[in-house]
C-alpha cells in the first residue's frame, strides 16, 4: 500500500486486515493531539459510514480508542501505520481511513494542522524522540507562536460564552498581545487611583501621549480609538508588556460624559464598567472574562512558579536554548525603566538597543522643571531648570545600568517635539501658569508657537539639541555621572549615546562634541575613567544616503525603521489607518510596512547605509531599534544585512531570538543548496566536456 | 605703469601727465555708470586731497566731468586709460587715481560693483562693442537679477523717505519679488470686494489655503505671518506673479479685531489702512509708497508699451535670445489658469510642467459638489457629485489648452488632503450643513475623521485616487473631453497626465488603468483620436529607489523636489522656520534646501531615479516641477542630470532660461578645461616618456 503526499510515497510493509464481521466503518485521526501536542493517537470514527459522514457531523462519532474494543486488529493496524507514517514524514499527521468488509484502507495523509502550543510541544518532543534535529524543530515553530507561551489569555470557553451573549463591542488592531479585563477609566490619573485600590483597570483613550505613561503602567490594558500598530499607545504597551487594542475606530469615546458608545450599537459603556480586550485578536468585549496567566511569566518574571512544575516553561526554555546555539544576531531590548530592563534580561536580552529618554522628563519633580525650561526665554533660565532635572535622570540611568549589569545600554537623547511636554487643555495650562507664575496668555502663545503642521517632520530629534545644546549637555552629564556612580558600586557600565534624526554629519558632529566634552569633564571631576560610544540613528533617508560621511563621526548606527519607513514611503504611521489597510488588501504592499520591513524601499536604504558606513568605518556597530526589530521577517532581513543586533520590546525578545536562529538556519540551508547546485552544474559540465572531447576525437 | 588686478597686469603704454599748476587732487570713478550701466565715465574728485577724503564724505567732491575744465590733459589721460583698461579687462571697472604736482597716478583698479540693472546693460552693450562674446555676457548676469526687469519696484527715494519716517513695521521672507501697496484686508472675500471697487488691496493672512485663491488673485500683494519660501502663499503668489512677503513671524494678526500689531511696537494697523510690502527684500512698511511698473511687463503682458520705446525690454529680449541659443534644457511653467498660462508663454515657457488641479475644485459651482462628494457615503453619491464638477473642469482645461496652443501640458490629478476642501470654522460648517441638508454634527464628525497628525504624509496624492477611483475617472474624462473639444477647434493638444505621490509601481498602475480606460472611451464616443502620456511625480524616496519598476508604467517622471526634500531630509517645509534658519546660519546646510536643491541628499535620489528610469525606458521624459525648477543653482543641477526640462512659476521662466544657458556654457568651459588638462598631461607624459627612452638608451 502506498500513501502519497507531496509526491513522496511511503510503502507500508505490513498491511493489516481487521475483522468487523459484516459491518464496515470510516474515521479521521491525528497522529498526536492537535490541540495540546500530547503524544497519543487522537481521532474519531463512525460505524457503517463514509468519510463525509464523519466530517458532516450529522451522526456523533466515537473516539478512536473505542475501535480497539470493536476491532482490535484494525486498531493495532492503525497504530503501527501511525508509527510508520510519523517515522517517515517525521511530523504529526492527519490521516483518513476506512474499513470495508474487514479490510483497512488508508485514504489520505497530510501534515496535520495544530495549535501554536501543540506545534512547539511536538517539535520539542520529536527531537527527544530522535525524529528530527533541533534545527528542524526551530524551523517548525513560527516565532510569533511564542506569544502563546508568554501572554495571559482568556479562558476560551468563557470568551465564547460572552460572544454568544452578544457582548462583542468592536474590533481594533491587535497592538499588544494577550488578554486583559478591567474597569473602564478615561485618563491616566484615574487609572493610577483605581489601580492603587487593587482594582484592574483598562485605560481608554482616543489616543495616548507621553503624559499617559503613568496611567498605562497602572492599567491591565490600553484601548484607543486612533493610531496604528506603531502609534504611541502600541509602542509603549508592547514595551511595558501591556495588552493593547489600538485604532478601534468604531468606538466613540466621550471624555466629558465619560462613556464609550459604539457605531451602529445602542449600548453605552460607562466609566467603572468592566470590559475585556483581546490584544491578540483586537476584540473588545463588554463585561468580565476571566484570564489565565502564562507559565513562562510566572517562572521568569513573577517567580511564583518553580521551573520543574512548569512543563510549558520547559518547552519555552528548550526552544530558546537551541535558538541561542544557532543565531548570529545579538538581541537587545527597547526599555527605559529598570523593571522593563529586568524583564528583558529574563527574556534573554543582551543589552538595551533603545533607551528612550523622553519619559524621563515626565513624572514628579521632572515635568515641572521641563515645562519651566520650555517656557524660558534665556539660556541661563533653561540651564537652571535643567539642573533640577539632572539628579532625577541620573537616578533613572543608575537604575537601568544596575538592572543591565554590565550589558551595553544605548541611550537616545531627547527626541519628541517640545509641545508634547505641555498640556493641551486649558485646565492644565492654568495650573502651570500658576505654578510658574507666568500669564496664561504667554503660555497659550508659546503653545501656539510650538504648534506644528507636521510634527513628525518638525522641531524634534537632534534639532532640539542643536537649538538647545544645554539639553544634550544635561543629559550627557546625567548619563556619565550615573556611569561613574554605578562603576563605583562595582558594576560594569557600557553607555552608548545615540543622537536621533541625523540627516547631515554636521548635525551629529555638533552633538558629539558636547557629549565628549561632558564625558571628559565628568572623568576629570570624578577621577573615574569609563568607556562609551557615540553614534546615531539612521532614520531619515538623507542619513542613509550620506552614511559614509556620518560614519566619520558615528561609532555605531541604529536603524530607526519606524521613522525611516514614514519618510521613505511618505506615510505617517498615525494617519496610515485611513488608506494602508486598503493598500494591503489590494496587495500594493504585501504586508503593512510598519509591521514588516519594506525590503525594496526601506531595505534599499538600509543596505546602502550598511555598505557606506562600513566603507568609512570597517568595524562600525550596526543595529536596529525600530519596532521591526521584533518582527520575524524583518529580523531575517537584518540577519541578511549582517547587522550586529536587533532590538525590540522586552516581550518580543524571545521571538527575535528564535527568528534570528531561523534566519541563520535558512541561510545555511540555502548555502548548502547553492553549493549542491553548483556541484551538480559542474558535474554536468564535466560530463559534457568529456562528451565533447570524445566527439572531437 | 602697471596696474595689477587678479595677478594680471596691464601695461598702460601712454602715461599721461596733467598740469594742475601747484595743486593736486584725487578721485574715484567707474568706467561706466554703476547704477544705470550707461556708457560714460562717472566719478568724483577732490582738489588737494587724499583718497580717504573722497571716501569719508567730509568734503563734497566734484563730478569728474569738471576735471576737464580744471585740467584738460589729466582728464583726457584718464579717458584714454579708461579705454585701455576696459579693452584689457573687458569689464566695467572701479578706479582710484591721484594727481600730484601735475602727475596722474592710477592707484587701484577693480571690477566695479554695479546694480543688477547696470550689470545687464553693460553686458549687452559690451557684446555690441565687440568686447565680449554673448556667452561671456550671459555668464556676467546672475539669473536672479532678471527679477529687476520683471517686477514692479518701489520708487527708491519714496521708500527711503518712509523708512526715515520710521514707518518700517517688520521683515518676513521675500517670497514673491516686487513691490506692492494697498489697503489691508483680512480675508479673501473682502479682498475680492474691495478690489472690485478698483482699490488696491494687500491680503493679510496668518497663513493661506486653497480657499483663499480668489482673494489672492484680486490682491496686489499677499502678506502672511506663517510659512516658508514654499508655503502655499509663496507658491501661489509666485505662480500668479503676485508680490508676497511670507512667514513674517513678528506680526500678530487678529482676525476678530481686524488688526495687525507688531511685536515690540506700539503701532496697530487696522483693516483699510494702507501698507506697502517689498517682496524682493521682505520688508513690510506702514503707509503708501508709490510703485513703478516694469517695462517688460508692459510690453509682454499688458501690451501697453511698444517694444521700440522700451530700452529695458530690449536688454531683456537680447539676453533671452542669447540664452535660448545656448541652453539645452527646455523650460516649462507651473500654471493652472489660462491667464497664468498666457503670461508664461509670453515669458518663453515651452509647455506646462505642472498644472495643479486642486484649485479647480474651488469656486462657484465646484466647491459645493466637491464638499458633497467628500461627505457622501456611497460610490453612487460621489459619482453624482463629481458629475456636477466635470463640465467646470472640462472648461478649465479647454481654456488652458487653448492658451498653450499645442504646447505640452502636464496635468496632475488631485493631490491635497480632503480636509483642505472643508471649512474649518463653524460658520462655514453650518452653511454647508444647510446647503447639503446634513446635520452639523455629521459634518463635524467627518471633519474630525479627516483630521491628520501629519497631513503631508497622510491621505493625499494618488492615495485619494486609489481610495476613490471615481475622482481619477472624472478628472481623466474632463481632460480628454477638453482635448477633443480643443482639437475640434483646430488647436493641437498634448496632455500628459501625472499621478502624484507614487511610491510603488502598483499605485501608478492602478491609476494608469483608469486613465487609459477613460481615454479609450472618449476616443470611441467622439471618434477623435489624440495622443497623451501617463507619468508620475517622483517625490518620495521610495519612488526614486524603485524608479526602474515605476518606469515600466510611467512614460515620464517629474521630480517633485519640494516633497522629495521634505521626506528625504525629514523636514516639514511649513515647520522648518523654527530651526532651518539656524541650520543655515551654523552652515549645517550651506543653503536652505527648499530654496536650492540639496545635491548630496535629494540630488542623490534624483540621480538614482534618472539612472534607474532610463535603465527601463531609455527615452523616458524627465523633468522637474518643484519650486527648485526656477532657482539657478538647481537648474544647473538639472542640466547636469540631463533632464529634458525644468518647470517653474511664470515669472521665473526667464530666470530658468538664463540659468539653463549658463549651465550649458559652464559645462562647455569645464569640458574644454578638462580636455586642455588631459592634453597637457599627455604632452607632459610624452616628454617624460621621451626622456625615459633617452635615459634607457
Amino acid at each position: 500500500m502506498f500513501i502519497r503526499q507531496n509526491q513522496e510515497a511511503v510503502n507500508i510493509q505490513s498491511m493489516v486486515y481487521g475483522n468487523l464481521g459484516e459491518t464496515s466503518g470510516t474515521g479521521v485521526a491525528f497522529t498526536r493531539d492537535a490541540a495540546t501536542g500530547e503524544n497519543y493517537f487522537y481521532g474519531e470514527f463512525l460505524m457503517n459510514a463514509q468519510g463525509e459522514d464523519v466530517v458532516a457531523g450529522t451522526r456523533t462519532p466515537l473516539p478512536i480508542s473505542q475501535l480497539a474494543e470493536k476491532d482490535k486488529r484494525s486498531y493495532n493496524g492503525l497504530l503501527s501505520i501511525r508509527q510508520i507514517l510519523e517515522q517517515h514524514y517525521r511530523d504529526m499527521l492527519d490521516v483518513e481511513f476506512t474499513i470495508q468488509d474487514g479490510k483497512l484502507y488508508m485514504l489520505q495523509c497530510r501534515v496535520g494542522k495544530r495549535t501554536a502550543f501543540a506545534s512547539m510541544k511536538i517539535a520539542v518532543d520529536m527531537v527527544k524522540e530522535g525524529l528530527i534535529s533541533p534545527k528542524e524543530a526551530l524551523m517548525r515553530v513560527e516565532p510569533d507562536q511564542l506569544n502563546q507561551l508568554l501572554r495571559p489569555i482568556f479562558d476560551l470557553n468563557e470568551k465564547k460564552k460572552a460572544l454568544d451573549k452578544k457582548q462583542f463591542l468592536a474590533k481594533g488592531l491587535n497592538a499588544g498581545p494577550g488578554a486583559a479585563c478591567g474597569k473602564v477609566v478615561f485618563n491616566a490619573e484615574d487609572a493610577i487611583e483605581v489601580a492603587k485600590k487593587g482594582e484592574p483597570v483598562i485605560l481608554v483613550r482616543i489616543e495616548t501621549s507621553p503624559e499617559d505613561i503613568g496611567g498605562m503602567n497602572a492599567a491591565e490594558g490600553i484601548l484607543t480609538a486612533r493610531g496604528g500598530m506603531t502609534s504611541h499607545a502600541a509602542l509603549v504597551a508592547r514595551q511595558m508588556g501591556k495588552v493593547c487594542v489600538a485604532g478601534c475606530g468604531s468606538l466613540n469615546i466621550d471624555y466629558k460624559a465619560r462613556t464609550i458608545s459604539v457605531e451602529g450599537k445602542d449600548l453605552v459603556v460607562k466609566e467603572g464598567d468592566f470590559i475585556s480586550i483581546d490584544g491578540s485578536t483586537g476584540e473588545v468585549i463588554n463585561g468580565k472574562i476571566p484570564t489565565k496567566p502564562s507559565e513562562v511569566i510566572q517562572v521568569l518574571l513573577q517567580k511564583t512558579l518553580d521551573e520543574k512544575d512548569a512543563p510549558t516553561y520547559q518547552i519555552y526554555k528548550q526552544i530558546m536554548k537551541w535558538a541561542d546555539q544557532f543565531r548570529r544576531l545579538n538581541v537587545r531590548t527597547n526599555a527605559d525603566q529598570p523593571d522593563q530592563s529586568q524583564n528583558a534580561v529574563a527574556f534573554g536580552a543582551e543589552g538595551i538597543g533603545l533607551c528612550r529618554t523622553e519619559h524621563m522628563f515626565f513624572g514628579e519633580g521632572k515635568i515641572g522643571p521641563m515645562r519651566e525650561m520650555i517656557l524660558s526665554d534665556s539660556v541661563d533660565e533653561r540651564k537652571k531648570a535643567l539642573a533640577k532635572i539632572l539628579p532625577f535622570q541620573r537616578a533613572d540611568f543608575e537604575g537601568i545600568f544596575l538592572a543591565m549589569d554590565g550589558r551595553p545600554v544605548t541611550i537616545r537623547t531627547i527626541d519628541p517635539p517640545l509641545h508634547e511636554f505641555l498640556p493641551q487643555d486649558e485646565a492644565g495650562q492654568k495650573e502651570i501658569a500658576k505654578q510658574l507664575n507666568i500669564s496664561l496668555a504667554k503660555i497659550k502663545e508659546r503653545i501656539a508657537a510650538l504648534h506644528e503642521f507636521n510634527p513628525m517632520l518638525g522641531f524634534r530629534g537632534c534639532r532640539l539639541g542643536i537649538f538647545y545644546p544645554e539639553i544634550t549637555e544635561m543629559q550627557s552629564r546625567a548619563i556619565f555621572e550615573a556611569t561613574v556612580n554605578v562603576i563605583k558600586k562595582g558594576t560594569k557600565v557600557l553607555p552608548e549615546i545615540m543622537i536621533p534624526l541625523v540627516g547631515h554629519v554636521k548635525e551629529l558632529k555638533s552633538q558629539e562634541e558636547i557629549v565628549r566634552k561632558v564625558a571628559s569633564e565628568v572623568m576629570e571631576e570624578t577621577g573615574v575613567k569609563f568607556d562609551y560610544l557615540v553614534g546615531t540613528m539612521i532614520e531619515i533617508p538623507r542619513g542613509a544616503i550620506t552614511a559614509d560621511q556620518i560614519a566619520e563621526v558615528a561609532e555605531f548606527f541604529s536603524f530607526g525603521t519606524n521613522d525611516l519607513t514614514q519618510t521613505t514611503l511618505g506615510v505617517s504611521r498615525d494617519d496610515a489607518g485611513r488608506f494602508l489597510p486598503l493598500y494591503v488588501q489590494k496587495e500594493i504592499y504585501a504586508r503593512d510596512p510598519f509591521e514588516a520591513i519594506d525590503r525594496e524601499g526601506v531595505g534599499y536604504l538600509m543596505k546602502l547605509a550598511v555598505e557606506k558606513g562600513r566603507e568609512t568605518r570597517k568595524k562600525i556597530k550596526l543595529g536596529i531599534c525600530g519596532e521591526h526589530g521584533g518582527e520575524p521577517s524583518s529580523v531575517e532581513f537584518c540577519h541578511q544585512l549582517g547587522l550586529n543586533y536587533v532590538s525590540c520590546s522586552p516581550f518580543r525578545v524571545p521571538i527575535a531570538r528564535l527568528a534570528a536562529a531561523r534566519a541563520a538556519i535558512t541561510e545555511e540551508l540555502l548555502t548548502k543548496q547553492d553549493k549542491k547546485g553548483k556541484k551538480e552544474k559542474k558535474e554536468k559540465k564535466g560530463k559534457k566536456d568529456k562528451k565533447d572531447k570524445k566527439k572531437k576525437k
